[in-house]
């Protein structure tokens, strides 16, 4: 295969599985902290809004690992410099 | 095989698996924090409107991973920069 | 292979595979909501309604998963655009 | 492989690893279901009208992603457009 | 290989697979609903018949799994329209 | 390889995995269902009649997985409708 | 490879892979029901008897399940149809 | 390769691989039936002696399982009919 | 394959499955801790300043893992020192 | 490769996997029945003397798997037939 | 492929294999020993000072694992003996 | 390759599988067993005799596992019939 | 590939995969007994001294695991003696 | 390749997985052994100087697997007698 078509390929498969791979884990923590806030609440009412505070840090940071991936997956579609490297020099 | 049908190859296998993984993260996620909201709601009745709205705020950013992956498949399908590069290039 | 087979081949693929993993994430996570809807009812009648709100609510979120899944896998098999590209410049 | 072979090759395996992994969830769903409501009865015998109403919507929700992966199935091995297409472009 | 060399080899192999898969689901399925009934009874013996009345109920949908892929398995040994038209075309 | 050799070796090693799966799962299940009437009789001993009848309902439906895998089987290496037709084409 | 080398391969490959897994099958399982017992005649000591017959039938249905398994691998060792029609074809 | 050749290494192998396998299974079956009865007695010291005798039963049909794998490994390596089909023909 | 496209294909290879690996660990493991914050809070209220202290000090140290593999991911993507190598060489 | 290099390779990687897997499952295993009886012993030390006898009886029985392994494999590294033959008719 | 080429090939996937499992390794580690701490906080708060210092030694120890892996690949990224060879006697 | 680097190569690498997979399991079934002492001794103190003594005939039976399987390490690599005879036949 | 790419590669890669295995152990092991060591402090605060001690002898046996990978994968890149004589032949 | 890569080749990748094998075990072993010494001390702190004797027992038989495996790794790096042969004939 030509140099275009090995990253095209790359980058399309990369970006797929890296997002994929990133929100399955982001979305298996985020349902472990938001059940355990649940769970939490249910036993302790009075100390519903410190766990709600606490709950959303948790989400934000464990988003942050998703997010992370979304960019990646980004960069590698829409602003792949081995992308912009290999169609220029394909035609030039 | 030409650039074409690898890129076409690969953007219909990386669209599908993403969007499965992506989907069954957020499948089990959402399922471990809707059962334990069910599970809260029996042992604490009188807190079922705080644990309702946490649970939405927690289904609302699991659902967000899965959406994340189908906006990829979506744009892996219809809006695929390299395979409007690659037919571009074919038809010139 | 021929363009064509390579898209029929991808297609086929990938539909089978992104239906079965996303129905097979959303049946386990709809039998995990409706287990524990099952137990919660047992363990406090009296809310017997709210919880099977919650159940539907919780069964329709984790639905869409499965339902984002089929739907790619139509997409795939009826309105496939790498395909009717393919059909169309293999019979120009 | 002409195009006749592959294709029917996908359509085959396809058709059956998509009917075979959607029924394996559907069965292990349907079976967590089945046994939490057979243990919610011995637990709270009085309300074996709601949780068997229960069941039989979870139930049926579970059922619907076997349903899927069945329907899939059946496309592919009784009207598989690709298959229609190989088959006409083989015979004309 | 020809056409239905490879047609018979997906056949055969997609029908033992899909069984097999299918089978297996539903065994430890049908195990799962069968032990909790086992246990129910054992524990509030008074309720054994609306016991034992879900638990066939349970065990008709969770067979009708391995219904599904026993039917398939024998439409792609004794009635595959794939082979039909294999031998047809290799006859002709 | 010739039709023929294709279509014996993939009989005898789809009859193989086919009934060692499905007589796996039968085993675990057969073996779970079991174990719990051991114990639901241990406690429950004036229940032992009705525990045994479920019991043996049980065992049949889960059997019957078993069976389903090995008529298959059977089939596969005794009735093979895809050997007749190979045999029968490379005798004439 | 000529087919007598491809079904001899085929032949004792798969009659070591079935009677593996299926004795391994049934040696957890019978296992299980083993330790189950154990543990019941412990507890309830009087119940000996009927906790003794039970797991003897248990044992039985679990075993049947390795039977099934140690047939198929004599059939295919010992009176092998397509070993058979290979070497009579092969001799002609 | 030479028909003696793959036979060779096909029974080696397999006789290896099915022996490991079936040991494995029930090594790990013993020590569970062992430990459970070792656990029964420290707990009912009075019924050491029908533990024991329903110990050995277990022993005794769960070692079945790996004696019928030694019995194929052995047929496999010295009294094998495809090795002793192939050495005749290769002599012959 | 040239050098230019094989150190491409690995450099973007590489970076989607270190960042996925990274982030999907860091996901997880800060979710246990939030987790168990949650937890801890709802368990003793008085102490939640010094427990929300010891989570963030535990996220920082958790999200540095990520952190590496992020960094990683860049350095291969926008300043890898083979790829500037290749293209000098490639272009000289 | 020739028949000798063949079974020589044959011979040495399944006598060290067969070795293996039958010593990993063995050890796992009297570690496990050691283990309980080391529990039974500090719950009931005055049945010490009926724990060890079990013990011992149990530990003869899961090493004989590991012995049946070792035994072959020693058979196929110093008398192995298919090395014989191989050895003898290469020599001839 | 030429040295270079294989050399560079290894050493990038090898730094990021390497990272992202001695990153997974530590953040679960990390993640832990962390949750055990802020359980310990909870359950005695009067030892907050010296559950503290553990905690910090044990990541302090914990995180030296996920340092070695990103010596191991910086040195591959950018201090590689191998690559430094290569290029000198590619360059030569 | 010829036959002594083919033995050579087998060699080598059973050697260093066998002793991994048998060194891996032993530290595992020893851990069990050691742990399982530690803990009989904090609850059992006045039986710390018997329990050692039980203790390290478990760690020799154990152990026994490994030694075979650092044995047969050894003959591959320092006593090895196939190496013996291949370098003989090389050098004759 | 020539000899000495082929060491170069299985050193780098050899060097990464044994590093990263023996953190991911290290770190697990380490924040086992770490963790237990914060659970026993908060358990029984007179004995932390000891339970201190007792915690940085074990992490020192447990870290040496990660050393003795880390000296292998330093040896493979910076004192190799299989590269040393490749490099040596090469260049003689 | 020539018979000293080939056994180079395999000496490098066997020193590595054999030793990353043997410590991962080992590190979990010694881990678990050392937490239950934790809980112990914790539990009966009166029996911490025998409770730490059977530690360091243990941790010894436990480390003495990774020895071995440590052992082996050097012998396959600095004293390989097959590599001695190999450049022995190869510079002969």
């Amino acid at each position: 295969m030509d140099p275009v078509s090995v990253i095209a390929l790359a980058s399309i498969i990369t970006a797929g599985i890296t997002l994929a791979i990133g929100c399955f884990g982001a979305a298996l923590g985020e349902a472990r902290a938001g059940a355990q806030a649940l769970q939490s609440i249910a036993q302790q009412p009075d100390e519903a809004n410190s766990i709600t505070r606490t709950l959303f840090v948790s989400l934000a940071v464990i988003e942050s690992s998703g997010i992370y991936c979304f960019v990646l997956a980004m960069i590698l579609v829409f602003a792949n410099p081995f992308w912009n490297w290999a169609i220029q020099s394909a035609g030039g």
